[in-house]
């Protein structure tokens, strides 16, 4: 039957689980899930999953295991609780978590004779399946072929190798990203609020804003890969004399700088290594530890 | 001679000032330019400004004055040496300051029978009359109706209110928005760098990302304005619990992880202060200090 849907079970049924294996069933495949407290299944079943009493019920059903936990140290334990009756099967971890757990249980699953596939989903849960949702992944190649399809019900599917660690790289890079822009746009917002400007209508300038500098990250990018970083747009002096106003504002208008006191440091830390005809992509170089020390 | 421009005198010839003179050169009005060092005056000489050989020379020529120098202590120094030959002229300082200094400058510049203006310019030189130019004004809003045409040779002009301190507000906000960013950016760089990938690369999945969260500032912005930050979508609980991954990640892959370790901070205050079903948007209230402590 080559058109039959390969069978799923979905460990954990938390919002972004509850979403993976509803998406699954949406699809047409075979679903059959567990969760640690057993009264998050019934909506599932209800549009037709099949409950497990056990991980070890719920991995015998399907050749392919989606585990979607709340931590890595989770997945660990549900690993432990499997033994070897995961064998022969796939696993695609797609709990958040660190490069480095995803490498260890990688071989914990090695061990125990199952294919593994870490993943970082970039969506919340009421994106998956949807158009601008996507997954990436990392770890056995073969296993990523061979299910491709079926994952690709989540959303769009992205190979970033066969480390298995890359997924939450990328992931967790992606991610930080997002962050940095959240410390901008909320240290703004406590700004403009100061002197009463709203700060939806003041999103009207900056999000225009934001996304035009963010269109130099490709340059910046460059910059950062060839360890060349001269420019004559906004060198490090640039930066490094207009800092101070910034925090002395922050401190005039009643906000908090904490959040970007290290960026001063680091400002400062940038000149006094004679890097003041730089742009600001310097920074990446300057935020790599010397191992030796770290 | 309604058809006639408005003579400009420019102070001070860094790239930024040189490229204000010269987009007026080029719009067709008489420019005068002063600048400390007198080198710097040549190539708008040979467009057509005429040099002066001290501020009140410059001044002299023209009812709009635009200053443009290092710090806004550069601009009291300038005015200090003009005393009232100022006198009822309007001066433009689009010197980057904050709102306390614009405050100042204001107040000094009307003791000397000037109008004032200040302005902040959301441009970079090379940008200077091109389309995505703008300068935010505030301060004397008669004296910007009178020179808005004028002053619309840079760029776009957005009119932020008589407080001569709210275009350097606005101006610091947005920059403040776009070094959050740029930290985001360069830590995301750092770490992808350590496993070998392209930052340049990298950025093809960064840029959509951080430009599709980005689209959420005006509902943080809605939440920051009515002080109602619950949120269905990414709770403060799930960033707390995630954010451990990130310090552990940039640890383990030997990146700094000191511009991100006072976000961690004020996630887990968030938490201590009973905002875990809140959204990000808390962080900006987060950010207000206690004004009888601060």
């Amino acid at each position: 039957m080559p058109d039959s849907k390969t069978p799923v079970t979905v460990l954990g049924l938390g919002m972004m689980g509850t979403a993976l294996a509803s998406a699954l069933l949406r699809a047409g495949h075979p679903v059959t899930v567990w969760n640690r407290s057993a009264a998050r299944t019934g909506p599932l079943v209800a549009q037709g999953a099949r409950p497990a009493d056990s991980p070890a019920d719920a991995v015998a059903a399907s050749p392919l295991v989606v585990v979607c936990l709340l931590a890595n140290d989770n997945v660990a334990d549900v690993l432990d609780a499997l033994g070897d009756r995961i064998s022969g099967r796939t696993l695609v971890n797609l709990t958040n978590g660190t490069p480095a757990q995803a490498r260890e249980l990688a071989a914990r699953a090695a061990e125990q004779g199952a294919s593994y596939l870490d993943g970082g989903i970039m969506a919340v849960p009421q994106m998956i399946a949807g158009p601008h949702a996507y997954v990436l992944y990392s770890g056995d190649e073969k296993a990523y072929e061979t299910h491709r399809d079926t994952l690709a019900v989540f959303g769009g599917t992205r190979w970033t190798g066969t480390d298995p660690g890359l997924a939450a790289l990328y992931d967790l890079s992606l991610l930080t990203g997002m962050y940095g822009m959240v410390i901008g746009v909320m240290q703004a917002y406590a700004l403009v609020r100061t002197e009463g400007i709203g700060a939806e209508d003041f999103s009207e300038l900056l999000v225009p804003w934001v996304t035009a500098m963010l269109a130099g990250a490709p340059e910046w990018g460059r910059a950062v890969d060839s360890g060349r970083h001269l420019t004559d747009v906004s060198s490090m002096a640039v930066n490094h004399a207009a800092f101070p106003n910034f925090l002395a504002t922050f401190r005039d208008q009643g906000v908090s700088g904490e959040l970007f006191a290290p960026f001063q440091a680091i400002l400062d830390r940038a000149m006094e290594q004679g890097h003041a005809a730089d742009g600001l992509s310097r920074i990446a170089d300057l935020l790599k530890l010397d191992h030796q020390n770290a």
